[in-house]
This record gives structure tokens, sequence and C-alpha cells, in this order.
């Protein structure tokens, strides 16, 4: 298929088939703080899976969403940044419904082919006469030009917008997977404020689509912290449209590990570039947790540590205080022998059989002061690991987290 | 008992027989940071009794204090500020034991009758030369007006000595209850670097003073929450010498309660102390979560939202965000339902079945905004409850922990 655009291809107009926009449209009270509404479309039937929140406390696009899934007919998605639409009950499913409606009327589809995401402030009444009369203009406007507009559009306090995407061969064609995604605040392992969207124009069975996405998550989403937080608008969702012409990709199929591995490094780096923009955060750690005698042990070390706010509070101010690290994996519930704990902060050793080693304190303080850096945690009880990608917590966070 | 003293009977010197006394001797770098060096002795043999971190790094005082209390011939404690004594390995053992040794030796007591504490910076070698150089001294000092000493002697990032004192009538004598308690850093529930230690007149079994508490402790000190971290060094003593005369309390004996009351008042209120004087924090605020399916669903959710950082920020600022705690709620892991839960800010209506109440953003505001707040969550699913008590998030709260 030849490319007719006028930028670049990104995110999730990269792979063939796929239109996107963005624009401000007033749920944002101040239009200065940028685009507020963003529609994804396939010009083609698709396959769709999703991950959503495990927080209980559910937004009502997550349930509208959950249930237009349930029929495999997502095609389209549209999605709001300045306003939650969590904790509004009944009529909050209504706004969700409506925008769902009113996107597939547009677009000839039927409500359940249209995924809907909100993200923004819980609890306030959604503006949806806003959306729903801006929604025939928005359609009329995708464009495999759009990426960048529709990201921007998703935007709540992050910085930058989020876009990537890959490209891989499957027996012959290239088959591109592109995503978006929006962080910033209650960023937590087990999904986030925060919202992906994928597309690709691999031709793949629903069902590896849906293992293929689980897997990414838990590898990348999940495994990022930057307040300890977990929304309730939480949602990754991803839909292929065949139309890079593949062989159909299958669970035991030859090409579902490739295509896994090109899913997965994109969530991953996507999942890396919310971090980045965490709120008026400055770095990027990477906590690894080696040697636990579990898995769910190494989960429980790493995300102790990641989300410890001494812990965190200590890296903003580079003090390689290695004795909260040890006190986090102590308090984490994983089962640890204190005197064989290994630490280290980007290569140099800080911890040795659970003590401080003879590396000197200005050794540890220069390792901890990259705007990126990794802590690796030996417990010596296992084969098990686990990574978590965390921040550090800065005043500037809170003042930020005072009055939102 | 004639008192004869200089000042009015206050905290551990209160009950008839214990002497305390504090002083610098060296362990703070900078002399300016205050006393450093506690004793708290009785002129009586006692019972006693001990509750410690569940961390799973644990200080070397707390091992050894461990042990000794096996002997149940605890009379008299020892306790430095300003180094934590953990992740020391066998020679941080060595350092806690001399410790106690030598307050024995100057006590004219055996070695296992002493107990030791220990709070400060982590994985620091402790300069134990000093302290035993200043151990024969300050058990000189001992007097019935050591009591501020003692309280100032293990203060860190403590701004305020805490100290208290209760007295009860049993069988017509007057028994007394008194304590002092150190906190600040570190400070979340299931004990915090945390030392509190407690001294009573009254005749009381071994059992029943061990049993008093342990629930005296999970309802005062495993209930506060200022940063979420648990620390390696948290200890209670308590010692009870008999010297008020009264009839053994013993477990079902008829002043078991009456005492149980007395100390439970007591260490709720030294808790509070703490939690008021936590590291640049400016708000005290009781969650108490009513309506809990069960006891766990109620102190998850209770203790969800106590440590919600982003909940923590919005209070700094007087913000009632209310979308903030129905998301910790709904992330703390407890069942609840959403259109179940209602919320109030020190008694007026902020959500109501799970949505945002009539009552005006104003009202919230100035509800959320005094020093003192209670936040009451229902969650209307049984009978169980739960009270946690926690602090706002300051910019200076993360200034202070950048590089201690």
């Amino acid at each position: 298929m030849p490319e007719n655009r006028d930028t670049a291809p990104d995110g999730v107009t990269a792979p063939r088939g796929f239109r996107a926009a963005g624009m401000y449209c007033g749920v944002k009270k101040d239009p200065s703080k940028g685009k507020d509404l963003a529609i994804i479309a396939s010009d083609f039937p698709c396959t769709a899976a999703g991950t959503f929140t495990m927080n209980r406390v559910k937004a009502a696009p997550v349930r509208v969403t959950l249930n237009h899934l349930r029929r495999d007919q997502m095609q389209a998605i549209v999605a709001n940044s300045g306003n939650a639409n969590a904790c509004t009950g009944p009529e909050g499913i209504g706004w969700a419904k409506t925008m769902a409606r009113e996107t597939a009327r547009a677009l000839g589809l039927r409500m359940r082919q249209v995924g809907v995401c909100s993200t923004g402030r819980i609890g306030v009444g959604l503006p949806v006469e806003k959306i729903q009369g801006a929604i025939p203009g928005l359609v009329g406007a995708l464009s495999e030009d759009g990426n960048l507009a529709a990201a921007e559009a998703i935007m709540t306090s992050d910085t930058v917008p989020k876009t990537r995407w890959v490209s891989l061969k499957i027996g012959g064609k290239e088959v591109r997977i592109g995503g978006i995604a929006k962080g910033a605040g209650m960023i937590c392992p087990n999904m986030a404020t925060m919202l992906c969207f994928l597309t690709t124009d691999a031709n793949i069975s629903r069902s590896e689509l849906q293992r293929a996405l689980g897997e990414a998550v838990e590898e990348s989403f999940n495994r990022i912290s930057v307040d300890g937080d977990m929304s309730t608008n939480d949602t990754v969702l991803a839909l292929a449209n065949g139309q890079a012409g593949n062989r159909a990709i299958t669970r035991r199929g030859p090409n579902a590990k490739a295509f896994r591995q090109a899913l997965n490094k994109l969530t991953l780096d996507l999942a890396k570039d919310i971090v980045r923009d965490g709120e008026s955060t400055t770095k990027l750690v990477r906590v690894s947790v080696r040697g636990a005698a579990t898995f769910v042990d190494a989960r429980r070390v790493a995300e102790g540590v990641a989300n410890s706010v001494l812990v965190k509070c200590a890296w903003h101010g580079n003090d390689p205080n290695w004795g909260r690290v040890m006190d986090a994996i102590g308090y984490s519930g994983a089962r640890i022998r204190e005197e064989m704990v290994d630490i280290y902060f980007n290569g140099t050793a800080a911890v040795a059989n659970g003590m401080r080693s003879d590396v000197p304190e200005e050794k540890l303080r220069d390792a901890v002061s990259p705007d990126e850096f990794r802590v690796c945690i030996h417990l010596h009880l296992g084969d098990s690991g686990y990574d978590v990608y965390t921040t550090d917590l800065s005043p500037g966070f809170v003042k930020y987290n005072m009055s939102e």
C-alpha cells in the first residue's frame, strides 16, 4: 500500500489503514491546557484486545469499553482528557455511551465498535454536549497525519506527547505496530492513570492478540511506578486490522514470538517515556531484583523499593542512602536473609552481605547522580527476578499535587 | 512512698522506683543536634514486655534485646540516638552487647537485665567506645528528675520530646504508667522508627503485661503513618516493678481491664504526639473506616488512604480531593462496592453513594483546612472498622529527606 502523507509515519497511524485526529472541544476549562478530544479509527474491520485497571473503583468509560470489547468488533477509539468520568454513577455510564454512540454514528459503525476512554479529575460532571458537538467535525478531520494531534489530546499533566512505532517482517510482509500513551500522575504497577492505544496492521488472531497484549502490559506498564497510586481509568487497547497481508499470527504459530517481541519493545519504550515524564520528577531509576526465592518475592522487593517515599526522596538529593533501600527490602514482605543481600548502584557495590561495602560514599553518590541509573538487588536465595522502573520524588511533585 | 523531687512527676519517672538520665556523648557528630544517650532504670526487680519491628532487616540492638527479654529479668534500658546500629553485621551485635554489659556493670545488674535500643542512620559504624566511656557517669546521674533528659536523648529528627503519664486506682492503690517516645521519620503502621519506653509501678503478671502491651501497640503505634516506611529498629519496651503495692493484675483478674484502658490511652496519646511531630508535616488526620465486611478489609482501606502520596499532597494544599480518596479505596485490595461508599470530611459529606455529594466545594475545603481533621469512610458492607492516624505530605518533607 503506497503512503500518501504529509508527515513521516509515527504512532498509531504508522500501521496501514489507521487514521487519527485530535482537537480542543472545551472539556478542559482552560484552552491553553491544550487539546482534549482524540479519535483513532481503522478503515477496515479489526480484531481487538484490552487490559484495564485493577482498581475496584472503575470509571464509567472503563465499564462501557469492557462491554464493547466482548463483541470483538471494535475498530475505533474516542478519548477525552480533562475529566475522568469516574465516580459519576449511572449518569457517567450514559455520558460514556453517548461518546461511543456519536463516534459510531459519524463513522458509520455500531456503538459497540467504539472504545471510550477518559482521563482527568475524578467525580466532576462531564460536559458531554461539548464532546457530542465536536465529534462529527473530528471524524471529518481523521487523517494519516493525525497521530501527533491525537497523542496531544490525551495529555493531562504530561509535558510531552508519547508516540512510538516499530516494524517487523513476517513471512516477507512488513508488519507495523504503533502506539500513543499518556501517564504522569497516579502511575503505579498494575496499571496507572495511564492510557495507551496500540494499532497494528498485522493479521493476528484475537486470542493471540489478547495474550500478547497481556504479556506486554505485564512487562511494561505494570512495572512502572511514579507515585504508587493506581488509577480508576487505566486502559490499554489494541486494534489489529490485518492490512499487512501476513499469514495469520496464531498462538503456537511460527511468528507469534517475533510479534510479541516487537510489541514488548514498543510498550516498554512507551512505559519508560511515561516514567521519564512523571510529574516534576527528574530521574528514571530501574530497580532490578535478582536471586529471589520466588517470582512473587522478587516483585515484592522491587515494588517495595520502587514505592518507598524515603528512598525516592533520597534519590532526588543524589543521596546513595542504601540503608533506606535495605529497610524497604526488609518490610516488603518477601523472604530475605539480611546477611545475604547485595545492592549495586549502577554496577557499584553499595551493600555486600547485608552490610556497607568498602566503596567510598563519594563513589556511591556519583553512581546515583545521573538522570537515569539502575539499582540492582541480589538476594542470593534462588533464581527469580523482577524489574520496576520508578522515579525520584521532588518537592516540586508535592507542590504540583497540592491543588490539582 | 513520699516523693522528693525537683520536677513534677512525668513520663517514665512518674511511676515510683524508676530513675532516668540523658546526655550527649558524641554519637551525633554535631553536639548542637542535642543529647544522644539515655538510661532508664528501676530500683527494684521488674517484669518486662516488648514488641518489635516486623521488618525482616532487624537492627543489632533489636536482636540482642529480644534475647534478653526472654529471661524476664529486665530492669534497665540503655538507648542511643544518632546511629541505628542496623546492617552492621556481627560487629553490630558486639556493640549492642557492649552497651548492655557496661550499663549492667554500672548498675550492678547482669547483662541480660538490660534492654538496648538504637535509632538513627543505618549502616554506619557505632562509636561504641564513646558510649562505653559515658555510661558510668550517666548511671551516676540517674534521677527521678531525669525523664525529660532521657526523652530528649532519644530524639532524632523529632522537634519536641514526647513524654506522658497516667494514673489509675487499683484496689485503693494508685498505679502510675509513664512513657517516652520518639518518632518522626520512617513511621508506618506495624511499628515505625519508633522507640517507646514504658514504665509502671503496677504489680502485674508477665503474661498480662505482654498481652496488654501487644493490644496497646496494635491500637496505637501500629495505626500511625507518616511516610509509609517501616523501620529496622522499632521497639516498645515496658517495665513493671510492682511498687504501687496493688494486688497482682492477672489476665482474667478484676483489674486487667482498667489497666489496659489506661495503657491504651497513654500509648495512643504518645502515638498521636509522634504523628503531630512528623517530619515537616502540618496536619494530623484520622482516617476512620466503618461498615467494612471484615477487619482486614477495614484496615486495608484505612491504610491505603493513609499512605496514598497523592491524597496526602492534596491535604497539604487544603484540597478536598475526594476523588483521590475514592481511588485509594479502590486499589486498597479490600472488597468494596463503589456505589455504596460514603465519605465525610470532619462530618461534612463529600461522597454519597460513590458520587460527589451536594455539599459545595468551598465547604469541603473548610473541612480539610484545620490542623487536625477526620476522614470517615463508610463502606456499608458490614460491621468492621479501623482507624489510622496519618499526616499530610509537604514539599518540606521531601526537602528534609533528600539528604539526611
